[in-house]
């Protein structure tokens, strides 16, 4: 038996000390985001775990993470010496670490975690489903702060404005739109913890966090103030004194809490429980009438005014040159050059680079090769990045952060002639990408009813992939973004109904462990389509524009209509794209997009 | 304006002297069934609605029905003198009674219903959701039961044992299963209100409900014994004897409340709240844990063993012989002879009869002839009973209880040469139905994910229809039983998970209102298809028989598959009832069936 690493021993011991049974630790920071700065990467820097979702458990005798299928294969790499263990649950149970805790916990032991990193509605879970136990809940337990002595501060950047030309709409107009909702929903306050909620509203961005153009802020809307809580030097002062004029009054971050406690007891508070942590939720005035439901503004923005979708079909053509031009040099330079999984991400970045507006990538970009293209969210390291042989798949997911618009798109590519079952893979993957991009249905469905569309043709085959389908995306914000999702489950969120103006990715895949992978993904934009005596219906507009592999397609298990959508796909690539193309690509690119 | 009618004007000044502002009544019954006993139609007697879903709000000033779609053209045919409105919710709006409450009732008002006939998480909803309101309940007022003076009484049949031969599996077994899970759940209690549950844990069967083989009561499963609430007199001496033996303890109907109250405190009890009454849970022992999940039956019975598969497949040669003798002597008598929609009616359960083991309808036939047939659920009466002439659409959706199991089956004919739409809209719901017949999907797929295989050629042409698309099927009990569905929403039931052995409709449909209608129907068994490395794939067997009507088919809008899939249906159909025909049947059968 190993002895356990440093790091667990001086937990256990701090733990010990306390009188603790088990600690938990989430991978959320207190806005409950996926996208936190690495002050809040408590997991990563304990066990050495860097997907975006997991939660640990530690006990005298157990050091477990949780997290979902997309990191096992990530997980089962990076835990080792950690002292920690993967925790998979069993196919189809959704058992997670509150059942581990319930069945392994004595009755009557201390359970403790920091309530400022859970939500209400974890803490309420937890709570519920350890009742019949008899359990202590020590809540505002911090036993990180002490150990992890270089533990990044919080972040510091400075806000900057949003034009008015990218995001289409006033951030008074914004504001009103969300009291207005409030006076619907007859609540007198609405407090924002999403991150991504407050950019939105109030037309800023910042750089807290990397990735996502993001302030560390909370905001309560008032009926006439705007409360910002983010610290005073963060925001410059011709934004202090443009807010000072709309009553957005700025106070300190960490005085969030105590404002809650002294809201009026007659009044009423809109929170979201799944993005307010318990610390906050308890700090609001006792008595005071709580409406929880998702916050206002994340429905707002899920709807893409005209500006935003003008500027997204602008955008989608710079990021389409970005990678056209990398996929032309990459071919150019396969085989004459050594090219790697770092350096694909680093050329990639380099011709985004090119593009006006660009801000930086919008993720991490994977460039996976080969076995490592199995793990859908493949994270490449210094020291195994892959070098690309003159063999193999390919695939490589990336996306953009621009002013004008968030941008994330999958190509997978061949090196060398590909097998037959690459071939069918891949075909059958895009026959599933054809298939939700061209469906029509009406206005009312949600998202897990589409799901199968990009499924099915993988399913009459017996494959499968482990993933949802779309995710929502942001307007020069977080490239996942909800409520909008199309996936298999109607657990997460009931409201998830389609509406026009709505951004979603649309993308299948296959992985087969220590083989390959293949994704193909675009982003594409819900619009009307005709009105009969059964209803609106809606359609999706494909928007992401770069070439599909031809050479990875197997054509016989394509129809008519599938191959009239990429042909007709393939020539809006070339159209919209060769305009901004050297001679030489715009040939190779003509090529890549003829007729199949 | 006309004057209400005596029975509302009676029900308005009960309100009055009781100080009631408003009284809702609901369509259900003790058992919060949708198979309910003539004693508990209080709707139908008060307001001639006989649909088999529906909520009554009255006031002072006014007296709404709410339904759901099905319903709204016979809701507005047999409201109107009624003094009764219907209340049709706006598109995609779940609004409900409890909404129209919340805008309509002042502060401070008295809401009464009986508490018998509500269950206990619609009081819940309705208290919370009226909450900031300030509204006291009266909770146990009937005021029905006196106005209601020539009220039927309370059923009284005797119960009658279900063989082995049919169920598949002793009472002693299942009761035994049923513990096995109750101590999975660490439950010692397990409080049974549906009656079909009951039916199919004690084996027997009632004929307290038409269309239903139900015997009225409530049971208590214990650790050592099971307290059946059913008046002795319902027993017959043999079963009682047999129930002794297995500590099936008899105590009469009326005492479940009381026995509920003397539970003890430190045990606990699973109860579904979805079909208990808020007076039977209130009855409960105070401070016992309560654990609210649906029940265990519920989920047993859904899962139908090897002897009930294989008399299900006999019962569909049974019912289709009955159906096919039905259309031969329909095409050999139509012109003849004067032929509507009742005589249609009975003339299929003449033939039904015929058939071993058969013991009543499952429903109430729908034979309806042109615009009849546009309402999803249409209820013939004698004197609006459409005779069959020339021309038009006739859809016929009937079923039969047997000994050896239950059926559902819809077929829609051509009279006469259909127009080119009754075509397209006939062949369109037929791939609907097709699809969903041979779809192919994982272990754990839930109902809500497949049914847009069922509407996705109607939603490619701007068609839909506004009811689910499957429902589970009773083995010889309720023709809907849960919790398996295939429909649009998922917020009904999280527990619609797809398991082999899970009986079946599918029934996608097209309904113009005052044209026709046209719904194809089969029951569908799921089996189990190949196992990959992606996991155990599923798959339906089709097993209702009966041919379907190729003059209505556009065979342009069918593909390859398509086609073979209904030829070989059409082989099948031949294959398995012609050994039951007479020469001529046979003959007719045969062209009827005749490939594509």
């Amino acid at each position: 038996m190993s002895t356990a690493p440093d790091k667990l021993v001086r937990l256990r011991e701090a733990l010990e000390e306390k009188g603790i049974h088990a600690y938990i630790i989430p991978s959320t920071d207190p806005h409950l985001s996926e996208y936190v700065p690495d002050h809040w990467r408590i997991i990563n820097w304990l066990t050495g775990f860097t997907g975006s979702s997991a939660t640990v458990v530690i006990t005298d005798s157990f050091a477990g993470l949780w997290t979902d299928s997309r990191y096992f294969i990530q997980a089962e790499m990076q835990l080792p010496g950690s002292g920690f263990e993967l925790v998979k649950p069993k196919a189809f149970q959704n058992t997670d670490f509150i059942d581990w805790l319930s069945g392994s916990l004595e009755n009557e032991c201390t359970i403790a975690f920091d309530d400022r990193i859970l939500s209400i509605n974890q803490v309420r879970k937890l709570q519920k489903r350890l009742s019949s136990k008899n359990i202590s809940f020590d809540t505002e337990c911090d036993l990180i702060s002490e150990l992890w002595t270089d533990r990044p501060p919080m972040p510091d950047s400075v806000a900057f404005d949003h034009p008015l030309e990218f995001c289409g709409k006033d951030r008074m107009i914004k504001i009103a739109e969300v009291r207005e909702k409030m006076k619907e929903m007859k609540v007198n306050y609405h407090l924002l913890t999403s991150i991504d909620d407050i950019m939105w509203m109030l037309n800023i961005r910042g750089n807290d966090i990397k990735y996502s153009p993001l302030l560390t802020s909370f905001v309560i809307v008032g009926e006439e103030q705007t409360l910002l809580f983010a610290d005073e030097s963060k925001i410059p002062l011709k934004l202090a004194s443009e807010f000072d004029t709309l009553k957005i009054v700025m106070l300190p971050y960490e005085e969030t809490a105590a404002m809650l406690s002294t809201l009026p007891k007659k009044a009423s508070t809109l929170i979201n429980p799944s993005s307010t942590s318990a610390g906050l939720f308890n700090a609001i005035t006792k008595g005071m009438r709580i409406v929880e439901d998702i916050s206002i503004p994340t429905i707002l923005k899920a709807v893409k005014n005209k500006t935003e979708i003008a500027n997204i079909s602008r955008v989608m053509v710079k990021d389409g040159v970005a990678l056209t031009k990398f996929f032309y040099w990459f071919d150019e330079n396969h085989g004459k050059t050594e090219i790697n999984e770092l350096s694909i991400s680093d050329k990639l970045l380099e011709f985004r680079s090119e593009q006006k507006n660009f801000i930086g990538p919008s993720f991490e970009t994977i460039a996976a090769y080969g076995e490592h293209a199995a793990q859908p969210h493949y994270s490449v390291a210094k020291d195994t990045a892959s070098i690309i042989r003159e063999k193999g798949i390919l695939l490589i997911d990336s996306g953009g952060q621009y002013l004008d618009g968030t941008t994330d798109i999958t190509r997978t590519i061949a090196i060398g002639v590909p097998s037959s079952q690459q071939k069918r893979d891949f075909t059958l993957v895009l026959k599933g990408m054809i298939s939700l991009a061209r469906a029509k249905f009406p206005l009312g469905t949600k998202g897990y009813q589409l799901d199968i569309l990009a499924r099915k043709a993988l399913w009459d085959h017996g494959l499968n992939y482990g993933h949802g389908t779309g995710h929502g995306v942001g307007f020069f914000l977080n490239v996942h973004e909800g409520p909008q999702n199309i996936g298999t489950s109607a657990i997460a969120d009931n409201k998830s109904i389609i509406e026009p103006g709505m951004l979603f990715s649309n993308e299948p895949a296959i992985y087969r462990e220590g083989e390959y992978g293949i994704r193909t993904e675009n982003l594409m934009i819900c619009y009307e389509d005709e009105e009969t005596e059964f209803g609106q219906f809606l359609k999706f507009d494909t928007v992401s524009l770069c070439h599909i592999d031809k050479t990875l397609i197997d054509k016989s298990l394509l129809d008519e209509s599938e191959i009239g959508w990429l042909n007709f796909y393939h020539s809006e690539v070339y159209e919209k794209l060769s305009p901004f193309l050297s001679d030489s690509e715009k040939q190779w690119l003509r090529e890549k997009t003829e007729p199949l």
